[in-house]
């Protein structure tokens, strides 16, 4: 721990920890013989030792000194030399990427002084006053902590005064004129002057840096992507190159392939006599990359072959920035470069046929996350649409609705079946509501870390975020476009969650190319994605041990998803059937006043649900069916009882009583609870009114036996809901054994097996007792994390999940993503209590965590044998099963 | 295992798994050369094999063969010998007592033939005869399974027909007409005849008793006792003694003390020329035992002397069953008698001066359930209350209300705040809602273990059962007595859950001596059982280790817990004291538009919770107060959400809106949720509303100040309720560190400590990273088992209670009894984990569990260091926990 300081020849890429990914990869493209400037980088455990003591470890500044001599040796001058100064740069450089999160100073060693010297050895007095004044306003809003407006506002002016746009259309005397001006504004808005000592500019810049971890949108941002918070940055000191000293100088970033489409073949831009931010800025138009072939053929092709030593030696598709200082090339930086979805898997694709990675790594190199992108509906492509404004994707996804601007409107219009969009300025904690109701979410300004954008990406809502061109009045009810239009509450909009687009009017919304393959409809040969993305697929399935079952109710469902990949049905919920039409019957089966009465509104729905299973069973022939016996409480199939009061009492007072709305409302009334989760349902019923799951299991046996007789091979298992105790089981196990002695005498055997949900607390504690009756588990995640936690999940996005969001409690919904060190303890528990009484338990998961990737990992790990989710999740969890046995 | 059969001089008294509670007291009292009539006993491992394997076991038969053969050696006579039979009597006997619940078959081994030889050995034809049919009747039901009534038709047929009411009235040659019509009965109803063959009926009689062990009613009782179902039941089977065989001849029942009181001296009832059975039917009036000294002097001195040798050997207070037959004093059966709380606290008290038994034993002799029955309020003592019936005592307490005869009309009548009785022929599943609103319950059918015993001793309702003297007619809505008399619905009945007394009009309540005792109002010189009860209690308090604490929100009930014995308060809940004229207050506060309204109704909350808490700390000077901030959703302090609609409907409808009700409509609506239990309540309050929080904890801060200002010793300790995460515990715990650091600030270093309700399976399960920032825990297992189990009390109750006992998947409600199989897992693992980040974690349970005996037992075996309860069962909790410490 000693040392804290490492020159970059010291250190490799595989040092991230330490020296942070930029420090990492810079000391490897050293050592890698590249054109890399001399440097040196403080590593975390200096910036942890400072945030923890409150101070700079005194042996810090002694290492600095140096590596500062080291470097300035190499350089043949001292930083801040008058006559010729060292110029470095200091930037922040943490383990993970945190893009725009933290601190970057330029230029640091210029002062009044050494201006001077810059000017005269570089001949170039606009350049060195230009350097100047871009120390002056870096360092006086990062270091100094001066609001960045102080100096856009006062270069604004310059410009405006000067009848020029662009900074370059400033000449050096203007340029000289706007330091004295930002040294005025320093010493006004700080209270000190700008340091004119190299080393002292040196010095508070690192403490800045390091000061730029705990930010608050530092901390926010590591709370979205799961970084922890006590890593820490390094700080990585670079001697300066200079793409702005005129001819011959430019800066530029490159991909060793497309990002975007993943296209073989260099790809970036270029822009001659600039800095890199410049770049970034977007202040003038960049070149394509191939130019600078023509403008300087020497540095093109010593870049295209350092980017070739690169990919070859990293493995992967790597993002570089280089500088070009009077023809002498520069790499300034490099890593692995993010890609769009659809690059991810081609990228891989490629990769495999290039002999660069194995099949296993390039499965290593797609996720979940990215197939499900590719799977959401998009907009039909075209260049009809009317095209609004474009924001920030936020949430993925292409939704269509009418426009409202307030929560309350929103919540209104969806309860009567409308389609909406809450476009907001913002939102805060009050939009909660909205935001549940609503497709999506379009908001003018915040990024993606936004409240807008966090929440709806923690609800799986589409959301487009910052979209600036747009001005919205929530007070008029009204947004006005950039051109001047303006679309009114009610107006139909389209946001496409992934590019950012928002459209006027309906746009319409088409599958995705992949779905349509999974679908049967696109062979793998009809594009190189589909391809690509079939190669995965195929990789995944022959190394993932866990199953892929779907949740699903209805044939048409079984049978999309057996298309999906679905190896059976993992949860069909019956409580779905009784809906529409025949929600008569079960309204029947409550009120019945007596037995017979009850008895017969069950034979009537026997009949009904025999057709259902047989259906299903047909559509799943051959594979495991599982079917949950009717689990919500009763009352949920009668009117609300608040509403049904009203109507009632309207009646009363008009004098004009409808009796059958007065006994449901008895009825009602009666089956009132505080707290339905907390009730009547699952099990519960089962124990109460033995003849419905009786009813059920008989319509389910002779569904199978139906089958059977027709030649097929019907697996069904039924499962019991809501169980907490052994007890239980067996009660309603004795009740299910009597019917299937009663099918097997008319019938003939039909195999079948009895198993349970484990969605309550004390199922998983106790499962080694349940497991001596149940022949198989499946862990019920949605009400296992109600349990667990003790909030419900409407109640939980009603309220305080915002808050939750921003104090850290969560980084991403419960429901979401599974909390494993909670709720997953319990399946983790479950699991093996369960197996400790039957070793071969087959034990799955049917919560909707079934298909969602950080999940699915958890869920390989404790050795689950399948997972069942959407049909539409199941190739992702396929994905994601398979990289997880990879792992 | 090969050994089924044991003669009595084989076993002791510690054998009672093997040979049952009756059979092993029977051979220790051979053992120590008492009187006991020659027999043997069947194991309770041949019941098991018999059970386990549906047939008797082989070896079984065998050794019976041999023992028998024993016993007809020493008896000189062989089983049904036609001239001079061996007659024996074949009776049940478990490990523990199931009174009633199992079967005896007397007089074994007569038949048509040996009847006659033991009309004349013994010279009395009417007693042959008499034996005979009681054979018959007692064969016939028990082993043939022939309905009881059959056989008391047919004998009540015959005394109508001979003009006598007792059995004693008919003549030998009336029972020998009897016997033919018995036998007639049995080979028309068993579809069989009489088995003549002694040894056949011996056999069938042994695996008639076997078979008793799981009748319904008897696995029922176990469930109710907590006696395992796979303990089996031991067979005796010993000689027959007459006690019917005229002169010199009777039987009778002792007890070495009065069970009643616990006098000193034995106690007991004799019936001449008579069998044991009739003592118990009570047929004829029996005389006191004392008269026995009169009617045959050398028997009883020598009864008194036996009761002494058992007293002294067993070390407490024996009831025994003796028959005396032409002068010879056989003993039958004795154990360690049943007596009324009032009995075990004085006989505890004398023997311990007796020196028969030390303090700790005395301490053991006692429990918490009996000296909850003596702090029970109890009726006034008068001869003039109107006496109208007298059913079983099946739940205690002293209950006086208007009677009702359906559960609607209960909830109706106490939902608008009268007290009632529902007063049934019977309870079932229906009546569930009607108990719950009942003072309490009354049935006239039904023992100790019918639906309504159960349910209502469950609940902790009083209850009177089996008031035979009552004619219920719920149709008309009323109740007859046998004297004629008629009550209505809404006349006012009293009803004495512990002596099952049900009186007419209200009889006025007292508290009763041993709480006037606690509250100081009765010295322990005042009564004899008040001195006993103090004795005990101050053994328990020296020999505990748990410290019992009180759960109290008001000073008032601060006070009078600490009379009790309280050592502080283990839950102050704040949520009570915004109840009444505050209501406003809280109101004002949620239906507040902006910070600075919510503020406002913040500011004037906070002198009046100072002030609350001023005053608890005052009452509880010197000991620990947690204080749980406000844990209810917000919404419990508005009106009902149905109510306020169908209002403001009305109002619409009529023309007349009230803008107030509109408003606040508008707020219900916003704060409704769909579980409130697991919505928007504990600390996610206090995450959305910090105010609130830091509200309360200036509060109590400042009243801890003023109290330490005037020389108190406050010790104020801070609980979040509803913790799940640490991470929650932290934001509150930053918000509430800012409190304290101002009120130190302005009012100098305020000792508290700030801890967590450990309430949710997830927070009990991460324990240990909770521990790191919360100073103690208190569980809160009311909540803790609902999130468990995922049920609520409320539902539970008003719905599936009562299927729930009936299937045996309770076998009590867990609210009253701690689930130490399930919720106790959870007590054990959150402490468990909490002290391995934190070895001195104080830890206590503050849930309605922590007064109930059983759950008392469990916290101190898994290392609590106190539990909390209402300020009654604090003695009954300090009691138990004394106890606890001496297992």
């Amino acid at each position: 721990m000693s040392k804290l300081v490492y020159d970059f020849a010291e250190g490799d890429k595989d040092q991230k920890d330490l020296l942070g990914g930029k420090g990492a990869n810079l000391a490897e493209m050293t050592r890698l013989g590249l054109p890399v400037p001399p440097g040196f980088i403080i590593s975390t455990d200096a910036c942890r030792e400072y945030l923890a003591e409150g101070r700079v470890p005194v042996r810090l500044a002694a290492q600095i000194t140096d590596h500062l001599a080291t470097l300035e040796y190499a350089m043949g001058k001292q930083l801040g030399q008058p006559d010729d100064p060292l110029l470095v740069a200091v930037r922040s450089g943490a383990k993970f990427s945190m893009p725009g999160m933290m601190e970057t100073v330029l230029n640091v060693g210029l002062n009044d002084e050494s201006v001077l010297g810059l000017a005269a050895t570089s001949s170039n007095e606009r350049f060195a006053w230009d350097s100047y004044r871009r120390l002056l306003q870096m360092f006086g809003a990062t270091v100094m902590g001066i609001e960045g407006d102080v100096f856009h506002d006062a270069l604004d002016a310059l410009k405006a005064e000067r009848g020029v746009t662009a900074d370059t259309g400033l000449e050096a005397d203007d340029l000289k004129g706007l330091v004295t001006t930002y040294q005025e504004l320093i010493e006004k808005h700080a209270g000190r002057p700008f340091p004119q000592e190299p080393r002292e500019q040196l010095d508070l810049a690192v403490n800045a840096v390091f000061d730029s971890w705990n930010t608050d949108r530092a901390r926010l941002y590591r709370r979205q992507e799961r970084i922890p918070d006590d890593l820490g940055t390094a700080v990585t000191v670079i001697a300066m190159v200079f793409g702005n000293r005129g001819e011959h100088s430019g800066t530029g970033v490159a991909f060793t392939r497309d990002p975007s489409t993943g296209k073989q073949g260099v790809y970036g831009d270029y822009l001659e006599n600039a800095q890199g931010e410049d770049v970034v800025a977007g202040i003038r138009n960049t070149l394509p990359l191939a130019e600078l072939e023509r403008i300087d053929k020497t540095s093109y092709h010593e870049l295209i072959r350092i980017m070739d030593v690169l990919e070859k030696h990293y493995r992967d598709m790597c993002d570089i920035e280089f500088t070009i200082e009077h023809g002498k090339l520069w790499m300034l930086q490099t890593r692995v470069g993010k890609r769009t979805p659809e690059a991810a898997f081609r990228i891989a694709r490629h990769m495999v046929a290039e002999r660069l990675i194995d099949e296993d790594e390039a499965l290593q190199r797609v996720t979940g996350a990215q197939l499900a992108q590719l799977m959401f509906p998009r907009f039909e492509e075209s260049t009809d649409h009317d095209l609004l404004a474009t924001g920030m994707g936020a949430s993925p996804g292409a939704a269509v609705g009418k426009a409202v601007f307030d929560s309350a409107t929103a919540v209104e219009w969806a309860a009567r079946g409308e389609h909406v969009i809450l476009v907001r300025k913002e939102t805060n904690p009050d939009d909660l509501h909205g935001m549940v109701a609503a497709q999506g979410i379009l908001t003018s300004r915040g990024g993606k870390t936004s409240h807008a954008a966090v929440v709806a990406r923690g609800m799986g809502r589409t959301c487009v975020c910052g979209a600036e061109a747009l001005d919205v009045d929530a007070a008029a009810r009204t947004v006005t476009v950039r051109d001047g239009r303006t679309l009114h509450e009610g107006d139909v909009i389209s946001i496409d969650g992934t590019t950012g687009a928002v459209y006027a009017g309906e746009v319409p919304v088409r599958d995705s190319l992949i779905v349509r393959h999974f679908e049967g409809e696109a062979e793998t040969d009809a594009d190189e994605l589909v391809g690509a993305v079939a190669t995965a697929m195929a990789r995944a399935d022959s190394a993932r041990r866990l199953r892929v079952r779907a949740n699903a109710d209805t044939a048409e469902d079984a049978a999309r998803a057996r298309r999906f990949g679905a190896e059976g049905i993992g949860l069909c919920r019956t409580e779905h059937m009784f809906l529409g039409e025949r929600r008569q019957l079960i309204e029947d089966l409550i009120i019945a006043e007596s037995t017979e009465a009850q008895e017969a509104a069950l034979a009537e729905l026997l009949p009904l649900q025999r057709q259902d299973f047989t259906e299903i069973l047909e559509a799943m022939d051959g594979l495991p069916v599982t079917i949950r016996l009717i689990d919500p409480p009763l009352h949920e199939f009668l009117p609300d009882l608040t509403e049904l009061s009203v109507k009632v009492a309207r009646q009363e007072d008009a004098g004009k009583i409808d009796e059958h709305d007065r006994v449901l409302l008895d009825h009602v009334r009666r089956l009132d609870e505080e707290n339905p989760m907390l009730g009547l349902r699952g099990v519960r019923l089962g124990i109460l009114i033995p003849g419905l799951f009786e009813m059920q299991t008989r319509a389910i046996l002779e569904a199978a036996a139906d089958r059977r007789d027709a030649g097929g091979d019907p697996q069904p298992e039924i499962m019991i809901p809501l169980v907490a105790s052994v007890r239980e089981f067996d009660v309603v196990r004795r009740h299910l054994d009597k019917v299937a002695a009663e099918v097997k005498a008319e019938r003939g055997e039909v195999p079948y097996k009895l198993g349970t949900m484990i969605e309550l607390p004390r199922a998983a504690i106790l499962a080694d007792r349940i497991a001596r009756s149940a022949e198989f588990f499946s862990f019920g995640t949605n009400d296992l994390t109600q349990m667990t936690w003790g909030f419900s999940r409407d109640d939980v996005e009603a309220s305080f999940f915002s808050p939750y969001l921003e104090n850290g409690i969560f980084d991403v919904s419960p429901f979401e993503s599974l909390d494993t060190l909670g709720v997953g303890e319990f399946v983790r528990i479950g699991t093996e209590k369960g197996r400790s009484t039957r070793p071969d338990l087959h034990v799955g998961v049917c919560g909707e965590h079934g298909g969602d990737p950080h999940s699915i990992h958890f869920f390989h790990g404790v050795g689950l044998d399948y997972v069942s989710c959407s049909p539409f999740r199941v190739p992702v969890a396929r994905l994601e099963a398979g990289r997880a046995a990879l792992d």
